[in-house]
């Protein structure tokens, strides 16, 4: 099965659509939690369910590390595995290899390299990514890219970019039966001729899908900006597109407005891991001394079952007495901060209009 | 508002009933989910509730230490402060004073203590020890009770039994304005005549329930279950008792058939976050590797959110690559089973009969 995908509004380039996947519907524009190993830190599927997410965002590269594969297969994929029966993306594990693991060395058929949990060699080659994630039965899957850091210079990025090209072609060819739907990457770093020509290349070998790789590598905001800008325009109108990564509210609201579908960020997860929370109000560090006898919710517009049943002086009480308590309470409310926003924003597009930027908040 | 408990089914001494508190009602024999510093490691006021816990327990010892009672009640009380709406019983702290903190000096008046948390110097005292309970408003209080440890010389026992007892009448003297109900402790460690004179002289008092103390502290199981079955007898059958700190489920039962009503223990949550898991098909160690690729749920006959979504081999995975979320979905499913198991015996009561031995776990 293919997916599907129908957009159902527009206000300029942005876009209010429905994706269609093999374990679900997704309404777009659409946030997708990371679950890196297959859950999202302190939340098990029902609890992400019920918060409201439509799909979930797994990683390759941790996949291949443990449990493996093999293993994920023999259980008939890993949404038995996990228990998530919603639409799964996973990233191809590119960015870990070129960000986690340890004596990487790219070679013109793949990237071999060691692991960074215990060292055991590896070996990534674009069809090999392409076969495992058919394997496990994702709903969506991305090609192997090589994800440059940043800066770099445009000959380095230049030469990356072909390469990730090749695989590109490479990974298109390979069987995909079992997959959703397989997504190319545009790559290109900040420099807008090689992101124009990534978007045309891919575009030729017809993907369902389009990502828009290498940002929130450490670029400042403004560049990150202008590789989406660059990178949006090109692609077709009647595919889902997903910017990887990113990130503050801020540049998903920019992003949107551009055009882009898909989103996930291990943002909201880690700062409510770490007492940071994004609110209707602006941010609040809930281990601040200020908010020690504050009776208040965390966020009063918040419908999180966090926000209607404690409050800011028991989420900071708990930040330093009962960690995981807190931070399984702060990670339900900013993943349902990150899910409304998105809720606020295919609406306004449904609207005909994008929400004022001065009522948004990040 | 007085506790009001009606019993409405008996088999031998074992009782079925419903307990009414300032926070609603309690179908007995029941277990309270144990949230010492105002939540269950792991699970939210709204996860609690989910699972269809009717109580829970929280400790005045380290509510004490922080947040402090001064900020409780001027939050209006400890369920405005941690969001759980149902009935509260606090443990006074006695046992914590006796186990946790430091350079202890027991006087007549009450005991004097340092903080094991920061060495500040505290005294609690019965007639305090109350107040505090009031002034957070507990459905349920414990007098101050001083818990030796065990072995202990009958002299020694005895002698800490008297001092309990003088502490019992000046706890029954002091206000408890704000309290549903006030528990007197049975002491007096393994000696039978002890535990005899400790009901007949806390009955006399005329408490709102009547709980077991000086158990679960390191004495073998026959002592256990001798020290219930010597403290139960004396007790008014119609008020509450609580075996407090107890225990497996062999001893719940064994105290069930005794004429308990309230039960609490670390035990399941505990072993949840370490990976032992209670099963209808006995103890479940998820670490251990025969577990590592078995696509079975954890229990088969167990509807919790974790039996209904996910797999032992999920669970062993996560409890190696990702401990909070593995912790939280094993707690879950650990309270879950205790409180199915209470709900079994209040069944079998209910119909004339409690279960057959060998058809409980534990």
């Amino acid at each position: 099965m293919a997916l599907e995908f129908e957009v159902t509004a527009r206000v300029g380039a942005a876009r209010r659509g429905r994706l269609t996947t093999p374990h679900g519907v997704i309404q777009t524009p659409a946030f997708m939690p990371v679950g890196t190993l297959g859950a999202v830190k302190g939340l098990g599927p029902r609890d992400l369910e019920g918060l409201g997410a439509e799909v979930m965002l797994c990683n390759l590269y941790h996949l291949v590390l443990r449990p493996g594969i093999d293993l994920l297969e023999d259980f008939g994929g890993i949404h038995r595995f996990n228990g998530w029966s919603g639409p799964i993306l996973t990233d191809s594990g590119g960015y870990q290899v070129f960000s986690l693991s340890e004596l990487r060395k790219v070679d013109e058929d793949g990237v071999t390299f060691r692991s960074h949990l215990d060292g055991a060699r590896l070996r990534f080659t674009p069809a090999d990514v392409v076969r495992w994630q058919a394997r496990i039965g994702v709903d969506m899957a991305m090609v192997l890219d090589e994800c440059p850091p940043w800066p770099v210079e445009e000959r380095v990025a230049r030469a990356s970019l072909e390469r990730t090209l090749r695989w590109a072609r490479v990974a298109r060819a390979a069987d995909a039966t079992g997959i959703g739907g397989l997504f190319g990457i545009v790559q290109g770093s900040t420099f807008r001729s090689l992101r124009e020509r990534a978007v045309e290349e891919l575009v030729r070998m017809d993907f369902d899908g389009y990502a828009v790789g290498g940002v929130s590598v450490g670029e400042p905001g403004p560049e990150r900006q202008l590789a989406v800008e660059w990178s949006t325009p090109g692609l077709p109108e009647d595919k889902p597109r997903y910017l990887m990564g990113v990130g503050y509210p801020s540049d998903i609201r920019h992003a949107v407005e551009h055009g882009i579908d898909l989103f996930d960020c291990v943002l909201p997860a880690r700062s409510g891991r770490h007492g940071l929370l994004f609110t209707s109000g602006g941010e609040v560090k809930i281990k601040n001394a200020r908010y020690k006898a504050d009776p208040g919710p965390l966020d009063p517009e918040c419908r999180c079952s966090t926000c209607q049943s404690t409050s800011r002086a028991f989420l900071h009480h708990l930040m330093r007495q009962d960690p995981i308590t807190a931070k399984v309470l702060c990670t339900v409310h900013n993943l349902r901060f990150y899910l409304d926003f998105m809720a606020d924003l295919r609406e306004a597009i449904a609207a005909g209009e994008l929400p004022h930027e001065s009522s948004q908040p990040g």
